[in-house]
């Protein structure tokens, strides 16, 4: 990376940091020179609009999802193995890395009623995270982990629901029993899942 | 009600029908002043502050949810038809009442790293829901449509994972099966529940 892109991912990680918080609205080039540091012409340099930071802040969201997620994941073997790792390490990465959670459902409230191109990117991104996890679901089933009738559609949107729920019950309600509850409700969808012998 | 009564509740539904879409963020006195036409200080006589207007959209939030998912269930009989009827009329209520879906996970995110009163309330309201469930799963069992060994706080936990995954993937992601995925995976957890004969 040249002075400059270091720069710019600088604030990039920043502002993931911000929008993880108080969200993507809130967001704005101001908000940005008080929490860097740095003069309101001095970011403008970097990002030419406030629609040019949301996009790169999600791009920033997606890269760490795949560096913190899917990459190690695609490490274990196929099948149980690899699932198991994308939901634990997906609800730790909540724990660990953003002070604010998931920024998915940080902005995903936000935007779901706000046409633009920050939306379509976020509706993209999700997309393509559904269609990992529909891919992974089908090698434990090729690998003979799952049963062949399997209904793989059915399977990743209850993956779904167990980071929501985990995301939604363990921050906002804060009950402590959520992770819990999500790990009970994996094992639960694995055990169901599996071949019969 | 009184006349003043009258047009602070018209007020508030109107401010309800905004956070539904932009968020509680952006409910601003300036805000709704545009929406309702009123003046500023007309509003400031019905609302003290932001605070108070915020606390007072939570409220009229709950009542609806009284009014249309839980006191039309009260009416079914105890055990699963009701359980029934709160899962339905919580996924119809986000289709036809309010235009930007459930007021709770919209302003969830906005709220969960956010200490105040109206975090306060989101979450009692939130517990009192979770509480209102697990009542009426321990009633299906003591009918004795569940087993009796059910794990009623995980059930819980569960119902509250359909409708997290239903608002997300259906209104956000705009998948036009999380419909169906939402009432499978709920037939899915009747049937595992169902006491054994």
């Amino acid at each position: 990376m040249t002075k400059g892109e270091d720069t710019r991912h600088a604030i990039v990680e920043e502002a993931l940091e911000l929008v993880s918080t108080v969200g993507l609205e809130k967001l704005t080039i101001g908000s940005l020179a008080a929490a860097t540091g740095m003069s309101k012409s001095g970011l403008f340099a970097h990002f030419k609009s406030k629609e040019q930071l949301q996009l790169q802040v999600l791009e920033e969201a997606r890269r760490r999802y795949i560096d913190m997620v899917a990459t190690p994941s695609f490490k274990e073997p196929r099948g149980v193995a690899r699932l198991r790792s994308i939901v634990e390490r997906t609800l730790n990465q909540w724990e660990e890395d953003l002070p604010g959670g998931c920024i998915f459902y940080a902005v995903s409230a936000e935007l779901d009623d706000q046409p633009g191109p920050a939306r379509d990117y976020l509706v993209e991104i999700q997309r393509e995270q559904q269609k990992m996890l529909a891919r992974s679901t089908q090698m434990a089933i090729d690998e003979g982990e799952f049963r062949a009738d399997l209904d793989v559609d059915q399977f990743v949107f209850e993956l779904g629901a167990i980071t929501a729920a985990y995301h939604h019950f363990g921050r906002l309600v804060g009950d402590p029993k959520a992770r819990k509850n999500a790990r009970q409700m994996f094992e639960g969808m694995l055990a169901r899942a599996q071949a019969k012998e």
